[in-house]
């Protein structure tokens, strides 16, 4: 199978998501040429907010292979990743991604990928979501702990 | 309890992480008043890289409210959240956010985290990641099916 092949797969689950009442959202995740992990967006079924195609797939794929480290896998999305998504390719290690549709064409249908995109570039304390600090009450003293911390798995 | 004290506890947590030998990273999540779910990261024990304890602390939440959507609810995490974790809190509807660390020293103690804000912002392209797409193979119908989709419940 060709890329093409997998990318026409992920759209093919997006559709279905639809006929499931799910959302229209596909995605495959790759190894060595064959499928290890599929699925579409999930949200409103299983009561999640982050149980989006990507991340499903790409939790799939992790469990299957017994680490979070996803570095030999390639992902195919019915939709460019929006930031979560992206976010959680990153940490995967995958290196490579396949989409279809874009950031725009999933904003003129409902969705807030395009909104999210511009609000993480602002600062914290811009944006619509507030994001806050308390003075006095500060988190560096756990990172100092964790890099003393001997037996540390570094991910 | 203040919201001090709910950000303290979720740096608590963070410290609990690294004596468990999962991560330095702690979040809690409050509905009126109340903690209502709680987590460290476990992308290392769990074998899933969206296991960061912001995503594990909001589908923990989610699940006990029975909804995706935890507009009610506020996020304390011990450090700035990731892209990723962004990504999730803004799905979830969470509108206030409260931190402790943040993104560099995130990034001083070995985690991607500033990285992956950076990359964000680049054209899909221009990314360490390679995002690609293929002609020929066009997403958008699938979003004109949805819109046509008349049980649809939009998130």
């Amino acid at each position: 199978m060709t890329d093409k092949d997998f990318l026409e797969r992920a759209i093919k689950i997006a559709y279905e998501g639809i006929e499931k009442g799910t959302g229209p959202f596909g995605a495959v995740v790759v190894q060595n040429g064959e499928v290890i992990s599929e699925s579409t967006n999930k949200v409103v079924e299983s009561h999640d907010p982050t149980a989006h195609a990507e991340v499903l797939a790409i939790r799939e794929a992790a469990q299957k292979s017994g680490t979070h480290d996803l570095h030999d896998c390639i992902l195919y999305s019915s939709c460019e990743p929006c930031p979560m998504c992206l976010g959680a390719i990153y940490w995967s290690g995958i290196k490579e991604v396949y989409f279809a549709a874009d950031r725009k064409d999933a904003a003129n249908a409902g969705f807030n990928d395009e909104f999210i995109y511009d609000e993480i570039t602002l600062l914290p304390e811009k944006r619509n979501v507030s994001f806050k600090r308390i003075k006095g009450v500060d988190g560096r003293e756990v990172f100092k702990k964790w890099e003393r911390f001997e037996n540390k798995v570094q991910y």
